[in-house]
């Protein structure tokens, strides 16, 4: 493959309204030319870092072979002992190349593929655009590393190693089976209202859950009634369904209505779900 | 032109709002990675097969030699015999490939090329990534049988053939010329409240109509009078204009106004114009 | 470099809401199938010429060698002796190659670049597409001689010669020091109130200002205290503040608030600015 454009995917909180994920294209395509750069979205919610630590888990099944680049970044321009580091790692397995802050977002992936083997502190990388911004380190830091390893570059040229432990994380809750029913938990609520879980679809095989099933949720101190469905119109309008998003995660939604609402529920909100 | 990189068209009701676009250009990339994707419009409103269609069809003239890729699709997850099938299909002039629902959204654009030369069902393609989800057949679909035409893939490799006179088309009204003037139907209503028109400018040349022309609509029980004017600026603010818009339809506009409001017209209404 | 893509980079006020964008790429495929084009923003805001091009130049320092390509056209369609005329120049440093309606929206970007060496009237060029429309000559002209440029097409064979000192310039003010301060004006006041200024850093520092000191701002009869700080963060809430945004451009600021509010300031508005 080797006559292949190099590949950056770009994930970040920019938006679409102004220049600035212009602005980063432009600064790499002129540290690497020939490299090609996939928009995966720029839709993140503005300085959610967790709800962009999510998505960027959820596609990376199908992601081609491309740098990751990820920027969420609200400790921008903080610096010093409490600040947050810039930072490229390289996964254990796949040897995938990931740019963005220190701040949890990469993590994810990282786990997903063996955790991480290496890490650089890029923030002084003589690859970084002079003078560094205090506010735009997409443009100044993120974007002309990313560029650089596109351009072969290795790692280790990009600043000095990172001890992999020492990099944060963030605190995303992880869905396990209880004696009372299988614990999840809120991961994002989305524009519609629908509840995002941190359940897998396997989780539910083991309760022995097919399509079509009732079940109960329990939260705070109420029991509702839902259905295990396929689409939003198995059950009818104002019904609870747990389903399988796009992504491949489990949702709690309202047809024609707000999970979030009916339920009184918000991020990182605990769910109890079992057989009825 | 062999050794450059094969096109794709890409155009959908997905919006910007989240990373559906994202992860279908990121399938792409998987499959076929010399493949460039030209994102046409991701604007489309949501389930509006009608629009998808119209915009395709006028945006034809101005597409480079390209796969068209074009995806909106309020029956995603319907199967069996009252579902709508994924089918890929050669046009007979030009011998263009396009990949969509069998819901209509790429027929005018067939019509346009002569008709359908092939058509294959392309929902059960090794190409589709496993397990096709319920809801996100872009990614499962779609995107990956674009990709493997983009990469060669011969159509006949990618399902079983089927009937072209079978495919599903849309009740698309015609301007035609009547007696009592020449009969316009609207085909959309865009969000300015402008009336987007079946009519072409051929048919107002038979008519005798030229730019300046003072003409009569009517619609309902009522008559208006209408100026056909080059823009909007050619008639006071609060009257009524017909005219060619960006992309060689004719519409129906209040200058600073809703011609929708003034006339009490939604899509599919009939019109006849006429010659004062 | 010679085998490497040529590349264009395209700022327009269209939007990303319909498919006018897309259709700019398809035309420029079809003309240039191996040019690449980078959106740097199609979110300036509509009709607005002052802004695109104060945005373009703010964004020069980090465009790689490209073809520019700027669309914001509220004129399209005038012709005659006081309609508008399609442009593409050449710069007198870098030998740049810009694209689009004799406004004075590339004007900034030329005099950053020595000005001028070389413009044509695109206007009648074999490239445009026939018929022109009178709504959407980015379509039919600009992104068809942008294609051409970067085919490599020279300039003097799409137009005739135009007498440089003959383009229209925006009346864009300039931050000068005057003995009671210096003087800034209003670029443009962005969607959360935040009033972008003509003022340079090194102008503060001629004026002796550091980060952290406390400034006034004179507008009107008013006079303002004023922190030049490095975030929002640096004032209280409700506190004004002056500080470097990411294109390194100068502008007043409140923190969770308005500047243009509190100042009751607008575009072109003139202000003071001295130390306390």
């Amino acid at each position: 493959m080797s006559e292949l454009a190099p590949l950056v995917t770009f994930l970040s909180d920019y938006g679409l309204g102004n220049e600035f994920v212009g602005v980063c294209h432009a600064v790499m395509a002129r540290r690497c030319p020939q490299a090609r750069v996939i928009d995966l979205t720029h839709a993140i919610p503005r300085h959610d870092v967790h709800t962009g630590a999510i998505v960027l888990r959820a596609t990376l099944p199908y992601l081609p072979e491309a740098i990751i680049l990820a920027v969420v970044d609200p400790g921008v321009g903080t610096t010093g002992a409490r600040g947050r580091r810039a930072i490229a790692v390289r996964t254990v397995e796949q040897d995938r190349l990931l740019v963005g802050p220190d701040n949890g977002i990469l993590m994810p992936v990282c786990e997903r593929l063996g955790g991480v083997a290496q890490a650089v502190d890029v923030g002084r990388s003589e690859e970084c655009l002079r003078p560094v911004s205090h506010t735009f380190h997409g443009r100044d830091i993120f974007a002309p590393v990313a560029a650089a390893l596109a351009d072969g570059v290795p790692l280790e040229a990009l600043g000095e190693n990172l001890a992999p432990e020492g990099l944060r994380r963030l605190n995303i809750p992880v869905a396990i089976m209880t004696p009372g029913g299988l614990e999840l938990h809120v991961l994002h609520q989305d524009t519609f209202g629908n509840l995002i879980l941190d359940g897998e679809t396997h989780q539910l095989a083991e309760l022995g859950v097919e399509l079509g099933d009732e079940l109960w949720v329990s939260h705070g101190g109420g029991k509702h009634s839902v259905t295990f469905a396929r689409t939003f119109a198995d059950v009818h309008p104002g019904g609870l369904l747990l389903y399988q998003d796009g992504l491949g995660m489990l949702a709690l939604a309202v047809n024609r209505g707000s999970a979030a609402e009916l339920l009184g529920a918000d991020r990182d909100d605990e769910f109890l779900l079992g057989r009825r």
